[in-house]
């Protein structure tokens, strides 16, 4: 991965960061990028999680064994000093069914949590993840657009983000928010579309889709990694809340037609096969201006180039990880 | 208590509402007043709560114990329908110490909790209790502002708001939120303001005070309670959020000028005896249009009106509350 600046590199060599969610799909994408700028980096985990996606690096950093809504400060023991936070881990992210309840614990009380954590070690830097659905939905969408919750995934994303902006406020945590939109690339979950698609496409496999009109921005996630450094290192960014997108509306349907045609597959997409969801948002894009003025981020890789990267990435890995099979 | 319309009346008769934090200053007044419109009242509380402002009407009420972070439908087993709920319990309205966990599971957890209860009994109408804290400060605050938490308590207020949004949006349940400013009338907190100054200028006491500069939005409790009912009735507010504002800003120091004026007080305001909290909104004032336009409700009853009310009842009724006595 390339980084805009070797800033970001000097300044997480051995420095101490925790990453919550560090084995999900971005937080996995971070933590191999921490290691690789020599940071002490620490993933809060649970016992039952599976690590397949940081295997290569298990060596490489330490596991904390916690959950995340019943967090205290003993399950921190084997830290002495904790300079960064990046707090990712979340509840809803996959459709299985989370109940609001779990998903208030997790995504609320769990933050909360790791506030709390966070405040106590006097951290540098605490960074939120929080997410596009936290608009509704739109076009062109700006950091400061009045939240329109559509599910209780989106609510508990910005009651979040309120808690993380209180602990700015009130106890001058120095927070940086970040908001991702469509993000994409290796090791991103099986069941999401893009995965399906360039398995299925590589199979030659006829790909079952809803109708294919809804848009989103779609930004490639060594790009969202890069976002997430910057974050933790640009001054300027201090109490700021900021998209990472790309700025740029691309349809489900166009999306589709990029990977057959980047597969040369001979699978046919079948739009309209499935409904569209009762809830769904038609549109999902935002605007990166106040990213590039302020984080210094923009994103920098096409849809093409990315897909291309992610398709080439599950040529060479799918076989490793019976999770993508179809 | 005078309504705007007669609607109210008919509206509520033997109506099934339930009210949570029916025990507290705004909820226990508006217990009372929906007894007097001859709903079927039910107020759900914890065994351990002191029923004092409700002692009159105890017979002519229901009260469902139970724990609003861990209710499930059992705990309602005593209704059959439910047609309004009107939700206002709440963590941390009072000074004593909240941790950012507890604020969380009451008011975030909890809200979800009594969300469901209400999905499950289709009630016809959801009243969530907000607060003016949501904004941060400032003065003429729409409900369009973006929301500043400068506090957990005000961060969980606002993603209560949130939750109840989603539910309204994504399961199309009747909700109103409500952001009432600073509430003040009979049987308010003894530790606040306005009880304590006038309990000391009735006894013609020094009061110890702040600088009192900082300036609020007073709102009279019978005004107050009328914005709930209106909020249940009024079809065009389903979905809206409306302040319970004068619209009028009022420093602390004229405040007490008037009080100690309205009880002829020999009392000498000390201000400056303490200073003001690090945390400290200078100034807090609602813009009102939107709840005169929509949901048809104006502050009736001017501060001046208001503090003699108040003033007359402590009179009559301070010796029957030793919570009241210096």
């Amino acid at each position: 991965m390339n980084f805009s600046s070797s800033s970001a590199i000097s300044s997480f060599e051995n420095k101490s960061v925790l990453v919550t969610g560090g084995t999900g799909f971005i937080g996995s994408h971070l933590v191999h990028a921490l290691v690789n700028l020599g940071a002490k980096t620490f993933v809060l985990t649970q016992k039952k999680s599976d690590v397949w996606r940081l295997s290569d690096i298990q060596d490489k950093i330490t596991f904390i064994y916690g959950n995340l809504c019943d967090l205290d400060l003993d399950d921190f023991a084997k830290l002495e000093t904790l300079d960064v936070v990046f707090h990712l881990a979340a509840a809803g992210v996959n459709p299985k069914h989370n109940s609001s309840a779990e998903l208030t614990q997790v995504n609320v009380l769990g933050t909360v949590k790791i506030l709390d954590i966070a405040k106590h070690f006097q951290v540098g830097r605490f960074v939120y993840c929080g997410s596009c659905f936290e608009y509704g939905s739109g076009q062109n969408l700006k950091e400061t657009q009045p939240l329109v919750p559509m599910s209780e995934y989106a609510a508990s994303k910005s009651s979040g983000w309120l808690m993380t902006q209180s602990f700015s406020h009130r106890y001058h945590l120095p927070t940086v928010s970040l908001r991702p939109f469509t993000v994409y690339g290796a090791f991103e979950s099986p069941h999401r579309l893009i995965p399906q698609t360039i398995v299925s496409a590589l199979a030659h496999a006829d790909i079952q889709l809803t109708g294919g009109e809804q848009t989103r921005d779609f930004v490639f996630v060594e790009d969202v990694v890069r976002g997430f450094l910057q974050a933790a290192t640009e001054s300027e960014a201090i109490g700021g809340t900021f998209n990472l997108c790309s700025g740029t509306e691309t349809s489900v349907k166009t999306l589709v037609s990029h990977i057959i045609e980047l597969t040369n597959s001979q699978s046919k997409p079948r739009f309209g096969a499935y409904p569209y969801r009762d809830t769904e948002l038609w549109e999902l894009s935002g605007n990166p201006k106040l990213s590039e003025s302020v984080l210094g981020w923009r994103a920098s890789i096409s849809l093409e180039q990315g897909l291309s990267k992610t398709i080439a990435w599950f040529q060479k890995n799918q076989n490793r990880y019976p999770a993508y099979n179809l």
